[in-house]
């Protein structure tokens, strides 16, 4: 991997890349507006009405920008400059913009206001690209209404599972993806979703850029992280059966609770992750529902989704197992049942491709901003992309490492270099 | 206290009380068709649309037996049969009809609908009242949708605390207590509730027939209880507040999490329970809510109902006292907040007036109906009608004394007994 000395001379017109911070500001605010919890929280969920505005709010910033615009089945949205030689495979950018509830302005908006951002920056320059550019919007990195993360880039990495699985997926009030999809404006002629899929080779480099969501750049005063691996994550949903009752009638011998029992695994989770002594081992119970949840009746059922990861897989499913068996002991001890122990996804993590790290800190480099390499904890659509393109990310600091919460925050100035970063590496990348 | 010996002769009429069971278990089940959940979960809240249609059907049951209906401004409905005394205080039956979410079609509605046909039986025996006789169907005994339970009896009981707090009171969706009683047709002209309260004197007593809601009779083979105190309940709320944060980025270390703050207290009301060593204190987590309840999301807040009884009130109070010092302990050690530890209601618990065992005792006994007195470990709307009236209630046998679940049931024939008994009891209230 040899970089062509010719585009990258102390005269190229990358030097003086400006980005316009007060539009990309505009836009970030504009856009966290479609949201269905009041601000500052952002709440947007995968093919809700917000989710559709803010789809054709990002479209026509795409076509501002003099991309030409396609969707496919599931609503991954695809923004295309064509580049000198369009018969090459092309460089890829983009993110998300779902927004789990009462979360953040930045989490996924970042790589997408950011990528088109990135664009106009260096269309401003002058610049001409010889592989095309390409923006992808992923639809539903989040799992919020189907259970499914970062649904667009597995089905866009070729998951059959998935495609199958979402013939019979329905959200908790009981809708079918396809019916939720359709009301959105998607999934219309077809009911086979491999159409999804990328042909292979679709892609000579995906990059990503993202709020770190951890504290590290922002403690250490660096500008850019530059990931090397994406953690491996896995979901896990519990279900636990007692014969609840009426609470004042049935006397604790008689018993058994269903909610004490989630209470123990969720206690449990973190005790074996802590067990694994390792920092990079992190588990969390983010939903525990009780059934029929009135306060004069013992819990008949409950329902835990269990979140763990690691970057060493092994680790990470050493501690599943443990869970595992602690589900097990309790619902035996307690006389409940464990009705459910499904592991919905258990992906294996992803490291980032030579070719785009090289790009990435190059350009850095370049733009004398500050980098070190890093790992990412929290996962992407990256992690799935990588599967099909040589992949690579690009962190910016945030406020105190918050993520999925409305304290999120990172500043104009560390999103503008984001962008200036993201700006020349793709243009790298676009000359090989 | 001496009983009039003519009303009770070997000849009296009420040797041949005999009870219409067809169709008043084809009443339980029209009755249980009034739900928002699918049958045999019965779901019906404090004023929806079903709690409206429910409504209507007992006062259009009251009028075919003849009673005069009224209302009061929270619902309270009244059915009287003027005695040949009508300027004596009344004796008066009731229950209640609501029902908490996913639970059966007995609890409430067998001391209801049972009470009309107890009225029923006296007119076909072609008994004549001294006292009026009144049923009473109490508004949200259940405290599902305000957080308040025996709403209706409280108020008719005179709390003054209770008619002040209703002006904010509003339920989970925001809705107020007045706004949800008007959209019922109720609370239209007053915003005082104190128009509500029992005038002193207006009951000589007051006896409520409902199933037992434990195993006991059942178990033990017997037709009816003699309840002759009601146990003391208390429930609490309680708040924790974390950072939250992105499940993936946030290493465990760093975490404040407010849901595993939850589980440990829910873990600890067992533990102080079990502590008091005493078989009747009982203490339930039945809602344990995490914000904002997404996989990913470390939780931010927590949210538990905690209810805990005792015939014992001293010892009672310690298990929430010490409920009390645990959630300040969990706080701190997790470094999450304690935003809220609300005692909702600690009430007193009741004994019931020598009257009116002593009337459920005999009529009992005159119908050759075993019989056992007895501690009710529920809350009653009796619990509070004590407060304003001698009170007595009486049990019948339910299923493994399940309840507040769609398998509970009680056989037609034991509330066949339940009904003549009460319906003899009442004729021998109405007679001093
Ligand atoms: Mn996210
Ligand atoms: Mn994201
Ligand atoms: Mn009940
Ligand atoms: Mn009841």
């Amino acid at each position: 991997f040899q970089e062509p000395s010719s585009s990258f001379s102390s005269s190229s017109p990358f030097s003086s890349l400006s980005v316009d911070t007060q539009n990309l500001r505009k836009q970030i605010d504009e856009l966290s507006t479609f949201s269905d919890a009041p601000a500052p929280s952002v709440t947007r969920i995968l093919y809700t009405d917000k989710d559709v505005l803010a789809r054709r709010y990002i479209k026509n910033l795409m076509g501002l920008a003099g991309l030409s615009v396609r969707e496919d089945a599931v609503g991954n949205i695809f923004g295309r400059w064509d580049g000198n030689e369009p018969e090459l495979s092309a460089v890829a950018t983009g993110s998300h913009i779902d927004a789990i509830p009462y979360s953040g302005k930045y989490d996924g908006v970042v790589g997408v206001l950011g990528a088109i951002e990135a664009i106009n920056v260096l269309k401003r320059s002058g610049f001409k690209p010889k592989r095309s550019l390409e923006i992808i919007l992923f639809t539903s990195e989040e799992p919020t209404r189907f259970g499914i993360s970062c649904l667009g880039s597995r089905l866009l990495a070729g998951s059959e599972a998935l495609a199958e699985a979402l013939k019979t997926t329905v959200d908790a009030q009981n809708i079918s993806f396809f019916e939720a999809a359709k009301s959105a404006g998607y999934a219309k002629d077809h009911d086979d979703l491999s159409i999804v899929f990328l042909k292979e080779g679709s892609y000579s480099a995906f990059v990503e850029l993202h709020i770190e969501q951890g504290p590290i750049l922002e403690e250490e005063g660096i500008s850019i992280g530059i990931v090397t691996a994406i953690a491996a994550p896995a979901s896990i949903k519990v279900d636990f059966e007692g014969d609840g009752g009426h609470a004042g009638a049935v006397l604790m011998p008689s018993r058994n609770d269903a909610g004490l029992a989630a209470a123990e695994l969720a206690l449990a989770v973190e005790k074996h992750v802590l067990d694994s002594g390792s920092i990079d081992t992190v588990g969390t119970v983010g939903i525990l529902e009780l059934h029929p949840g009135a306060i004069n009746s013992i819990p008949s059922k409950s329902h835990l989704e269990i979140d763990t990861r690691d970057i060493d897989q092994e680790r990470r499913n050493d501690v599943i197992e443990k869970i595992f068996q602690s589900a097990e002991m309790i619902a035996s001890k307690r006389g409940v049942r464990l009705s459910e122990f499904r592991i919905i996804n258990q992906d294996p993590p992803a490291l980032s491709h030579k070719l785009v790290i090289d790009a990435m800190q190059s350009a850095a480099k370049e733009l004398n901003l500050t980098h070190k390499s890093m790992i990412s904890r929290a996962y992407h659509d990256s992690l799935f992309m990588a599967r099909v393109s040589p992949m690579g990310m690009l962190f910016i600091p945030c406020y105190k490492g918050y993520s999925h919460k409305p304290e999120e925050y990172a500043s104009i100035k560390d999103i503008a270099n984001g962008v200036k970063v993201l700006a020349l590496t793709l243009a790298k990348l676009s000359s090989f």
